[in-house]
């Protein structure tokens, strides 16, 4: 029999005895969103217990499906005179437990916002709601001529509304930016209710404190995003791809600084560690060389004679720094099976053991060589399996590890061997999350990121957003505040 | 006699009685930055208070000139426990207010602070003090093949500390986008001395808040900025000017308009209406024709050949959009003679009547014809003069009036005429600053662009990081808070 908060589960199924059945609360919902839009049945309770986090778990009262930016005020002004917890979801793609309810309440599910309300092609920007499916909005703009480039693991799963609440990143970020470039405008519901839109379609906007790039990456804790406005590209007329393949990591790492020291910045540069390369190949039989100590995935996108050009060049500079290996694509199907490689690299690691541990250090981009053989050396140490991959152009490192959290001992240095892992990546200039956030994973290593000031600060911004503390508690900071009353 | 706020001036000089001589503070001052570093004299005091936005003054009662982190953090705790004001200040290029001292107390002028601390080269970073000129540090990074792209019209003056408070623009905003997308990581000093840093050499961080990006275009009011982390981009390798003159301001528009949707991003795209181009031509004797409704000024940068492509492709737009001229410049000479039209429009105009006022409204780029017509009916209807020039690729305009501050009677026309185009500029779905800042000037036009609620807001996250009020007071929001208690 095992337990998941609130849940108990036998083998005859889930035993929900134990669930919360305020019936005045769950009335005014359904009030207020519709009787079919409010689930609490103890199998609906348990599949919103869990997101793409391994380990964490925590099951809600109700989950709620808002239509409209008028029903999310009023769920949340409830939640907030009943001090009860709110946890914004998407898709649930969240890697750091930031859609987990700790402490029950209501999860509120934002998919039903999932229309594509403008295209502005003059202005260069997409109005959206926060359920769109991230590739479709790609799609949709793309089918415009515009390019929208944040392209996080996730997207064909995660929502726009959750890339931004957690401030996701994706493969282009050295050339592109990240989610947080795009974010020109939102609308927004504090947890006390009211309704308010920061920024808009203006590219230059200095009028008060930015609080729209204040509310990118900030977790599900400030505001509950209704509404986002984007700015987009013109479409890149062509892309290309190459691999190359080294005898050492700090050739790759050479590679690519010399890529950016000759004034070439490739929409992507990826790289894969040998141990990733022979589990992917293992899974994908894509060929792979399995004697090397890593791949680098490089694309280039932009005029077709510029493309050429800067490809030829990578290529250049890859033999000149002695990769054993250069393939360049000559078609879009020929790179989409390069890239595969890294694309199916998570899927490939998570057929191992029964737990996955996808994990975000990163550093600058001159550390990538020291840092990957600091995870090696650290894995070694606390005799864990961690195979690691990333995005070599911008130093955000994916170690990963395979391990089975049923097996407390092992756990336990797992866990060892991430805090030592963020340790080293804090002294190498960097930072324990590019991309993923802290959510829950990684709220106790952020006083050393951020210092103990640098805490109370936060927690006093969150304060002058939510005062009552309902809103997703237990994210990002590891204490409880005092003021921060949640439903017991 | 005239009095400047917490002086008389009388034709002897100035009459330092009413000067507040507290010793105590002053020795401590004197204590922590060395006797040399605080300044207090009657004439000094009357240098200090001003910048560069016509009408408004201020004097405060020390000016001080710190030179560490450390002693920044001690002035500060002394002025929190004192309760004075506090005004950070760079070179005073503000023109919104932003560096008066509307209720006397220290001015903190940072120019001491003008370390270039590390270019990074692996890593496009460059690392400074907050009192560097924008420009040296351009000629700096340039040195190296490297690009800081915010460009800011006072960058020849401006200090780098000033245009991150700002969170300034500069030409090159549509395609290179602004201060703030460059800004990579702070140290700053909160109002009650703590030393805090955010962010760093990341690429990608979403550890916590975003206070690196909250902290720029904060104005001063929240906290001091000791060191920033900036991001750099390879040098582009060549650059081409061109010049357009239009018979109507609508043909200008839908250049720009085409040019974009023909997915040539240019590096800048400015323009200058009739009445500038009259003025500008009568100050620099450039030649200009002055029977064409205005003039676009073009500039693209990057690889040769995709420069040469790209203006020869605008060209062919204007021609087709039917232009009445198109000058292409040939050697980067030529290309500086054509852009002095834009560069010298602020000067040109100065010279005309004895108070200048250069205002920031912006709205989406679609709307900028619509937008100029305005601003020219607006002029009529209360019968001032404004002129209007600015970043045609962004639609941030400068609508500047030429006037005089001692005609009571045509300052209230001015002022009404600036309230109806900033009106308008909202109803456009534009904004009421889009690089100067809030500061004093449009701080009674802020709750129409962000409403009450997000006024009330923006007061709470102010109190989080300054809960006595001391830091630039009377910037950004019209009322002083209960809890903001001042120096009388």
């Amino acid at each position: 029999m095992e337990k998941v908060l609130g849940l108990t589960v036998t083998d005859e199924g889930v035993d929900d005895c134990m669930v919360d059945t305020n019936s005045s609360i769950r009335s005014r919902l359904c009030a207020i969103v519709g009787e079919d839009s409010v689930r609490d049945s103890a199998n609906e309770r348990h599949a919103y217990s869990y997101d793409a986090t391994p380990i964490v778990t925590g099951a809600p009262d109700w989950i709620v499906f808002p239509q409209t930016t008028r029903q999310v005020s009023e769920v949340l002004r409830l939640a907030n005179e009943e001090r009860i917890p709110v946890i914004p979801r998407g898709s649930g793609t969240n890697l750091a437990g930031g859609t987990v309810a700790v402490a029950a309440g209501i999860v509120l599910n934002m998919t039903r916002f999932n229309r594509i309300v403008e295209i502005d092609e003059s202005n260069l920007t997409v109005t959206v709601g926060p359920g769109v499916i991230t590739a479709d909005l790609h799609r949709a703009v793309e089918a415009r001529g515009l390019f929208y480039p944040p392209d996080p693991g996730s997207m064909r799963i995660s929502t726009i509304g959750g890339n931004v609440a957690q401030g996701a990143g994706g493969m282009r970020g050295l050339k592109y930016g990240v989610t947080k470039d795009y974010v020109l405008g939102l609308e927004y519901v504090l947890p006390t209710g009211e309704i308010l839109r920061c920024g808009g379609k203006n590219y230059k906007d200095v009028a008060g404190y930015d609080l729209t790039r204040l509310l990118v990456g900030s977790e599900g804790t400030l505001a509950v995003i209704t509404e986002l406005t984007l700015k987009l590209l013109p479409l890149p007329e062509s892309k290309r791809t190459m691999v190359v393949y080294c005898k050492r990591m700090v050739d790759a790492a050479r590679i690519v600084e010399r890529t950016i020291a000759a004034k070439i910045i490739p929409a992507t540069m990826e790289f894969l560690d040998q141990s990733t390369m022979r589990v992917v190949d293992q899974f994908a039989h894509l060929g792979l060389p399995t004697d090397v100590a890593a791949m680098l995935l490089i694309e280039q996108d932009g005029v077709e004679q510029q493309v050429d050009r800067d490809i030829d060049r990578i290529a250049q500079i890859a033999r000149k720094v002695g990769a054993t290996d250069v393939q360049v694509a000559n078609t879009p199907e020929d790179g989409a099976r390069l890239m595969a490689a890294r694309r199916s690299a998570l899927a490939a690691l998570s057929r191992l053991r029964p737990t996955t541990i996808l994990e975000d250090a990163t550093v600058p981009r001159s550390e990538l060589a020291t840092m990957v053989s600091e995870i090696e050396r650290i894995a070694e140490k606390y005799q864990v399996q961690i195979c690691t991959f990333g995005h070599a152009g911008d130093g955000n490192l994916h170690p990963t590890c395979m391990t089975d959290e049923r097996d407390a001992e092992e756990l336990e240095r797992v866990d060892a061997a991430f805090a030592e892992i963020f340790e080293v990546a804090l002294r190498l200039g960097g930072t324990i999350t590019g991309e993923h956030g802290v959510g829950m994973a990684k709220a106790k290593f952020l006083p050393k990121r951020v210092g103990e000031d640098g805490i109370q600060l936060m927690m006093r911004l969150k304060q002058a957003f939510d005062p009552n503390g309902i809103l997703n508690p237990g994210k990002i900071f590891v204490r409880v505040p005092d003021w921060q009353h949640v439903a017991e």
